[in-house]
């Protein structure tokens, strides 16, 4: 697959250049990412370049009017209506929450194990009020005492795995990381995304923070502080045998002794929690004959959050976790491409 | 000490008939549990009976006006204005966050292991507008990299330490538990408090439920559904390596696959913490050379709640768990009197 992403350009698709607008009409492929309080556009060329993105607070938990209303309508049209208009012949892809119960159209979970063919075969089709068909990605789900289910990450992960050059050996069992509100970890292996867990962090974080007493003694630092998150991390690591209903309780009691400034406390508390994620991770691994020590793995996501990621894997013996760009753009591509709603061009559309 | 509070009455201290004022004129101890959210007076004869007892929401941070205007003057006035006007000479003692630093004034913390004695050296008094003094009872702490506090449930583990009968072998380790917001489990032997753990379950429960995407799927159930708190428990202890942050999660997945209804998520969820509440214990417990399994404990709390953390304990295989009473009226009493402000009388004052 080409390498995308590398020129995104974020263009006004109303009122760019007369240059730009040739390109548009170029445009080959419309690939949404569709979450709960958001929802990101990409429009490609022939090649699989992204021409222009946008972006929008158009979540299908935050849709301009209700669903019944034509709400899912509406903001498609908001975010795409311009690029349809100059590239009617666009196919178009959507991923992520808006194929849940709650969104345009249930696009059922496949099964995990699951590659990318099993994706595409899961496609569910929704047609827009303008006439134009969406094909809705599905999610994966794990069956189990307890199940997980992610829609969105499956092809941000397959995006992540296209990518792969020859040097990566696809055979071999790999970890790839998705921190963020409900972190994601995905054992992946020749292709597939063989089993995967999830992490309520970035929401228990925000829950304990906002809502229970631990807020209640907190001020936000001008700047990260590494050491106060390090800290909170290693307590994780080394003492967090009572498990995080009670370590936590350490943000405000290490306050109460002078060991933790208000400044601190939120860093801190950041740091127990991620620490608390990866402890866990470590524990499903072991069961697995598996380590976070030595592994090569990847994350995907918020550069400063998986930066923050990579310094807590580093005190578990992890030092080698590198971070996708362009994941979800190249996922999108990727399961449109396989679905033959792209016939990708060896060139750019727009070379020269 | 005589068993207070199985003589329990809820008196109108205006209002009474003159059997009632004739009693409240020999009350010797006016005591508060003074909390953050609510406040409790007990009026006790010479003998320890509890004579009356009063309650309102007017707790240290539900003042009836700010602290610097006189709020806990007015608080404690409300509460206990009318009992000083008939017994003038009553000593008062009060114990919870009213002596934090939030408080009315503040009593250090202090340090355990700490017996009655080290309790009763703590006491800061402060003096009222109306000219009577109260006795703050400090709270008591736990140094080290996870500090730890209590204020208040160091007085109710007095109080049941206080009922002790021959029967029970003092020198003997024992575990006392109170459930709650910040649940409590403190190691006791021979009349002191060895250590203690705090768990934040009740507080991280309501933070789950009411302010992540867990609570979305919730509905409350006509009555406690055992069965689904069992398998939360039973969850929490089988398979909860990942720990609580991945667990959480399949109170929404076991919904999305039809396993659990919408009824069944809220008890499933307070499986999962008191079950996890529970194994962080035993992890604790297991470093100390002890376990939940076979331990004779005791109990302090709402009932309701008591009963829940009896059917979790029996997953651990302790089926000894005995529920305190008045553990709260008996310890303000014994440290009122161990502090010499009462000199207990054998007889109840009002006998006949």
């Amino acid at each position: 697959m080409k390498q995308v992403g590398s020129q995104t350009q974020a263009l006004d698709p109303v009122n760019g250049t007369a240059a730009a607008d040739a390109r548009l009409q170029h445009a080959a492929l419309i690939a949404l990412d569709w979450g709960t309080t958001s929802l990101r556009a990409y429009l490609y060329d022939a090649a699989g370049n992204v021409l222009a993105t946008r972006a929008s607070t158009a979540g299908i938990m935050n849709l301009p009017r209700s669903a019944e209303q034509g709400g899912f309508d509406a903001a498609f049209d908001d975010a795409c209506g311009a690029w349809l208009e100059q590239a009617p012949g666009a196919s178009v892809i959507a991923a992520g929450m808006v194929g849940s119960a709650q969104g345009w159209v249930e696009a059922p979970y496949v099964d995990a194990p699951a590659n990318a063919d099993a994706l595409v075969a899961g496609i569910v089709r929704v047609k827009a009020a303008g006439g134009v068909t969406l094909h809705i990605v599905p999610g994966v789900l794990q069956r189990g005492d307890l199940p997980n289910v992610m829609r969105g990450e499956e092809t941000q992960i397959f995006g992540a795995l296209g990518q792969d050059t020859g040097a990566v050996d696809s055979s071999k069992r790999a970890l790839i990381g998705l921190p963020g509100t409900h972190a994601k970890w995905a054992v992946v292996q020749a292709g597939r995304i063989e089993r995967f867990h999830t992490f309520m962090t970035g929401e228990v974080f925000a829950a304990l923070r906002e809502h229970t007493i631990l807020g209640r003694t907190m001020d936000t630092p001008d700047r990260p502080d590494t050491d106060a998150f390090l800290h909170g991390v290693k307590i994780a690591r080394d003492k967090g045998q009572a498990g995080l209903l009670a370590t936590v309780f350490s943000s405000r009691t290490l306050g109460l002794t002078g060991q933790l400034s208000r400044e601190q406390q939120p860093d801190y508390l950041s740091g127990l929690l991620i620490g608390h994620e990866l402890a866990g991770l470590e524990a499903v691994l072991a069961q697995q004959h598996n380590s976070l020590a030595g592994q090569q793995l990847r994350l995907i996501g918020n550069e400063a959050l998986c930066e923050r990621y990579r310094v807590a894997l580093a005190q578990f013996g992890c030092t080698h976790a590198e971070l996708v760009k362009y994941a979800t753009e190249r996922g999108l591509w990727r399961v449109a491409a396989q679905a033959g709603l792209v016939n990708p061009t060896p060139q750019a559309a727009h070379a020269g």
